[in-house]
C-alpha cells in the first residue's frame, strides 16, 4: 500500500522532498508534481526519475482522484491557499513552514480543520525530529533536572546574503526556536523582548545582528534566545534547559576528535542542511506512516498558528524595544498536547 | 523494481532483518523465509506482517525463481554451505558474520566466487557504514594526521553471559574490529601477540577478561586493543589512529550534557544494539542498492577470508602466549581495494 | 626586606589571609592584629603561629610605626573608615570587598586617595587573579574572536541561607561579575535590567531566584548573567564572550574524567572556597610585591567605586523593573586601564 | 626559621632552582652554590639577586656548617657522590632525576641511607605532586572504578634535538611514568617488553620512534605506555586506569574552550615547562617543609632505586626483543609505602 504523493512547488525544496521521497523513504510514490514554472517541474520529476504527472495548475493536483495526499512547497504567500483546498479536498497536507504569512491566514487554517473535523494539516518544523532535541525533551520530561526555570539557546549562521533583514531574524530564523521550544517545554509563551548589542561589522544597514530575545512563558520560564546570522565560525545551535535542580544541553553534533597543531578539537558544521537531514527525513516518513494509520502526530495547523502569533509579537517588540504581550486563545480540545 | 528477497534463518536476526528490510530499508521485499524451526519462520513472517513463502529447505530459498538475492542469518556453522549454494545459483548473498567457521571455508567461498566471474558476497560486517568510522576514516584518508603508525582501541561490553569463554573475546568480539582496523587503514596484518592481565572479578575460570591483542600490520603500524567484557559501566568502543603529527579519535555518540549533582556528564551506551543500529540499517540498504545497480561494493568474501586467517592467529596467540604471523596470500586482482 | 602587616578583622576571612601571609606567601608578615572580639584576634594569631601585636583599637594597628601595610577584613560597614584612615596614615591598604557600603563612600576614597597623590588602595576582587579568567581575557585581548558583541554568564551556587535575600544576589554574589567583566571586556556599564523567572521551589519569600540581569556596556556589548543561588548540582562559574568570529568560553576546573555507570563525566566543584583558592592567594601575593615595589596594579578604588555604582543600578532595576541608567563619572587620569 | 639551602650545579635547572627558592617558595634561602664553571655561579646568584656563598668546590658547599640541607643539580653522574657525601654529613638532600646512573649506585644510597638510620634523600621526581595526578590517585584509591586491571598512558613531546636516541626514551622520558606508575598503583613491576611501530619519518637514524613499552606489574595490571618524542602536535601526557567497574583518565590541563573557523576547541600545551611548573613548585616546597618538621615524604631513594632497576629492564627490553623479568629486592621497612 504506497501513498501516492503530489508535490505542489518543485523549487529547491520541493525538488529535495521529491528525491527524499523516492529514494529514501518507504511507503510513498510522488505522482504529481505542479509550480508556476513548468520547466521546474520537468526538471525535478527528471532529477529523480520518477513517472508523475506535470500539472500547471496546483489545484489539479490537490483535486486529482489518484493523490492521496499534497506535500506544499510552493511560494510562502501561496500556502494559505493550497492548504485550505486540501483540507476542502479532505486530503491529508504536509505544508513547509510557514503555514500562512499572517497568524490571521493560520487560524483560518485551523478553523477549517476543526470544520472538517479530523486532523489533515503537518507544518513543516522538523527539530521535533531530530535526534537531539529528542533527547533533550527526553531528559526534561523525565523530571531529572527538577521543572525547567530558565532556557539559554543560540541559533547562529556563518553568513547570510544581503537580502536578509531584521525582521527575518524572527520569521526566517528565530522562528523554528518558536516551535521548537513551546514543545520542548510543553508551555506557552506569554511575553517577548528584544535587545539589540553593537552589531558586528560584518552585517550592513538594514540587519541589526545579533540580537537577543527574552521570551516569558506561561509558566514563568525565562528563556534568552541569541540569533547571530552572522557569527562566521559556523551554523550552530545551542540549547540549555536549567532546572530546579540541574541543567540539561542539546548534544554536539558527533565529531571525530583531532589532537594535531597544539588543538584538541572537534568540528562545528558550516552548513545547515548537514545539521538538521535525517531530521527531515524523519519528519516526513513520520507524515507518510501517520497518514496510512490516519492519524496525523506532527506539528499541527494550531502548531503552526501559535509559532506565528509569536513572531507578530517578536516583529512588534524589535520595533518597539519594548516588551510584548503575546496572546494565543486557549488551546482547542482539538488539538490536544 | 523491488529486489526480492529470500531469507535463511529466522531466528533473532533473521526475524530483525526481516523486518528491516520490509518497514525501515527501501526497495526490496522478503518473498521467502527458511528455517530449521518452522514456528520461527511462522513467528518471524507475522512479526513483520509480510506475505513471503516459508520454506522447509533453505536450498529451495536460494533456487526459488522468484528469489533474487539471499540473505543468510543461519546457524554459524550452516553459513558456508549457503553461501556457497547461492553463488552455485549465481545469486547475490548477504551472510552474517562469520562468513565461514574456518579459513578453509572462507577460502573456498573466494574461489568459487572468483570461478563464477562476478562478485556475489557481501559478508555483514556493519561498522564500515558507522558514521563514526566513515568520518574517522575520511579523517585518516585526508592526510590531516599524516601516516598512521600506531592505534589504541578498546571493545568494552558491559558483561556477557556464562557461556561466554576466553577463545570467544576473538570470534564473537573482536572480529568486527579484525575486519574494521584493516579496512581504516587499507592495510592488512603481518602479526599478532595477546597478553592477558589480571583478570576482573567478575569473570569465570573460562573466559580471561580483559584481554590485550597487540596487532602488527603489514606496513608496520601496532595496534593494541583492549578486550573487556565484563567492564560494567557500559557498552563502549574506543578507536584512536595516532599518525606522524596528530591524533584521531572516534566520535563518542551525540549525548545530552547533563550538569546535576556535582557531574558535568554525558550518558554511555549499555546496549550494543544502540550503538551501531544504524549501521545494520545501511550496511543492508547498500547492500540492496548495489545488487541493483549489479555492482557489489561492501565488505567481499575476501574481507570475510582476511578477518577468519587474523582470528585463527589471534586464538594460537592466545593460547601459545607467542606473537604468531598471519600469514594472508596475495590479494586477488579480483578483489581490489 | 619582609613587608609588615596589620589585620584589622580577625573573623573567618581575616584569619584566613593571616595564615595564607604567613604559611604561603613569600615576603610578607603579621605584625599586629584588632577585632572588635579579643578573643577572635587571640585565636587567629595563635592558629598560624606568629607573635604578633593584639590591638583593641583598629586605628592602633593602622597608626603603628612597625606596620608597613594594612588589610581590612573587617564588618563591611567599617571598610570605609579603616581604609580612609589608612591614606590618611599614607599606607598602602588592601581592602576586603565592598571597599564602602555606598557609592558615595567609595568615592570618598577615592577622592582621598586622588588627593594622597599616590595610589594606596586595592579591592579584593580576585577574579582577575583566577588563571582561568586571565586565560579568558588573553584571548578576548589577542583578537582571536574579534570585537565582543555579547556575553554569557552564569553564577551558581548549590544553595543559601535563610538570611539571604533578593538584593544579596546583587551585593554579594554579582557583585563579583560586576568588577570581572568591565575588567574582561575594558569597558564600563551604560544600563542594566533585571528579570525574574519563575522562582526555584528551593527558595524562600524574601529571595527571587534565580534572576537574569542584563548589564549593556558603553560600547554596546550585551551581558547577560544569570543568578542562581540555589542551584543545588554545584558552584558553577560560567562565562563566554561572543565576539565578531568567534566565542571564547571560561575553562572548566580541571577534574579526573570517569567512565562509571553508563555516564562519562568530571566533577563539579561544590564549595566555592575550592574554586578561586588560588586566585586569592595570588591576590594577595600581588598586592605584597607591588606595595614593594611601590607601584599597586590590583584592582583599584576607582574599580570598587564603579562595581558599587553598577550595584546600586542593578538593586534599582530589581526594584522597577524598568532598564536602569548607569552613570559614572569620567575615569580619571590618575586610575589609567 | 628559615632553611638554609646549598645548590650543587647551576646550570639551567640549578638556576631555576634558586630562582624558585628565593622568589617563590616559603621558609628557605640559598646560602652557598657551587658548579664546574664559576661563571656559572656568578650568573645564577646574580640572577635571583642573592647574597650566596660561591664554591669551586661542592663538597665545600656539603661541608659549610650554615648549610641546612643541599639540593642536587649537577651533571648526573656525580649525583651519587654528592648524595653520599650529604647522607654522610647528616645533610637532608634534594636530588635531581636520577638519584644515580646505575641501579647499582641507587642501591648505594639505599644502603647508606639505612645505615644513617634516617631519611635524609629526597629525589626530584615531581607527578606525584601534580594536582592532576593527585586526584587521579585519589580517586583510584577511593575505589570508585574497583581495582585496577590495565593502564593506557602515552608521553608525547613535540620534538627532541639530533642527540636524543632510542635508549633516552627510556632513561629520559618514559624514567617519570616509572615512577609515577609505581607510585599511583602503588605496586611494583613484574616484567617489560617493548614495541617498535613503523618509525615516524621525522625521527633520525639512532632514534627508534613511537615506541609502546608494557609493563606487567606484580599483582597483574598490565600498562602499556606510548613513548612518541616527535610527535609535533604538542606536550601530551595522556594516563588511564581502567578498573573492574570504572576508568579514571588523568585530567586534561584546563583551557579557555573556543568555537572558531568551523572548530570547538581548546589548547594543548607545547613545552613540557608549563604542563608540571607547579608540581615543580610543590615538590620543593614539601621538601623545605618536611626538613623542618623532620620527616621527609617525598620519593624516597628506594623509588629513585625502583625506577633505576625497572629502567635498566626496559633497557635489555629494547636491545633484545624480549619480555624481561623485573627483580626487585623486598622492600625493606625502611622505607614503608
Amino acid at each position: 500500500m504506497t501513498l501516492q504523493l503530489g508535490v505542489i512547488g518543485a523549487g529547491a525544496i520541493g525538488k529535495e522532498h521529491i528525491r527524499r521521497c523516492t529514494h529514501t523513504l518507504q511507503g510513498a510514490t510522488v505522482v504529481a508534481v505542479s509550480d508556476i514554472n513548468a520547466d521546474s517541474v520537468r526538471a525535478a520529476i527528471a532529477f529523480s526519475g520518477i513517472n508523475a504527472e506535470a500539472c500547471s495548475d496546483a489545484h489539479d493536483v490537490i483535486k486529482a482522484s489518484y493523490v492521496d495526499a499534497v506535500l506544499v512547497t510552493s511560494w510562502d504567500p501561496t500556502h494559505e491557499e493550497y492548504v485550505l483546498a486540501a483540507i476542502a479536498a479532505g486530503k491529508p497536507v504536509f505544508c513547509e513552514k510557514p503555514l500562512a504569512v499572517t497568524a490571521e491566514g493560520c487560524r483560518r487554517i485551523v478553523d477549517a480543520e476543526m470544520n472538517a473535523g479530523k486532523r489533515l494539516v503537518q507544518v513543516g518544523f522538523m527539530r521535533p525530529y531530530d535526534e537531539g532535541y529528542q533527547a533533550l525533551k527526553k531528559t526534561i520530561d523525565s523530571g531529572e533536572i527538577g521543572m525547567p526555570l530558565m532556557m539559554h539557546c543560540a541559533h547562529r549562521n556563518p553568513e547570510v546574503g544581503e537580502n536578509y533583514t531584521t525582521d527575518m531574524a524572527i520569521t526566517n530564523t528565530l522562528i523554528h526556536e518558536l516551535d521548537a521550544l513551546r514543545w520542548l517545554l510543553n508551555d506557552d509563551y506569554r511575553s517577548v523582548q528584544v535587545r539589540f548589542p553593537r552589531s558586528t561589522s560584518a552585517t550592513h544597514a538594514r540587519l541589526k545582528d545579533p540580537q537577543i530575545v527574552m521570551l516569558e512563558t506561561q509558566s514563568g520560564t525565562l528563556i534568552d534566545v541569541e540569533i547571530f546570522v552572522n557569527c562566521r565560525y559556523g551554523y550552530d545551535i545551542q540549547c540549555e534547559v536549567v532546572g530546579e535542580h540541574g541543567i540539561a544541553r542539546l548534544p554536539e553534533p558527533a565529531s571525530v576528535q583531532l589532537r594535531t597543531a597544539a588543538r584538541l578539537s572537534t568540528s562545528i558544521l558550516t552548513d545547515w542542511k548537514d545539521r538538521f537531514i535525517k531530521a527531515y527525513d524523519t519528519e516526513l516518513q513520520n507524515f507518510i506512516n501517520d497518514v496510512k494509520t490516519g492519524q496525523l502526530q506532527g506539528p499541527s495547523a494550531w502548531d503552526g498558528y501559535a509559532a506565528s502569533v509569536a513572531a507578530d509579537a517578536c516583529l512588534k517588540a524589535q520595533e518597539t524595544g519594548e516588551t510584548i504581550q503575546i496572546t494565543l486563545p486557549q488551546r482547542p480540545a482539538f488539538y490536544p498536547r
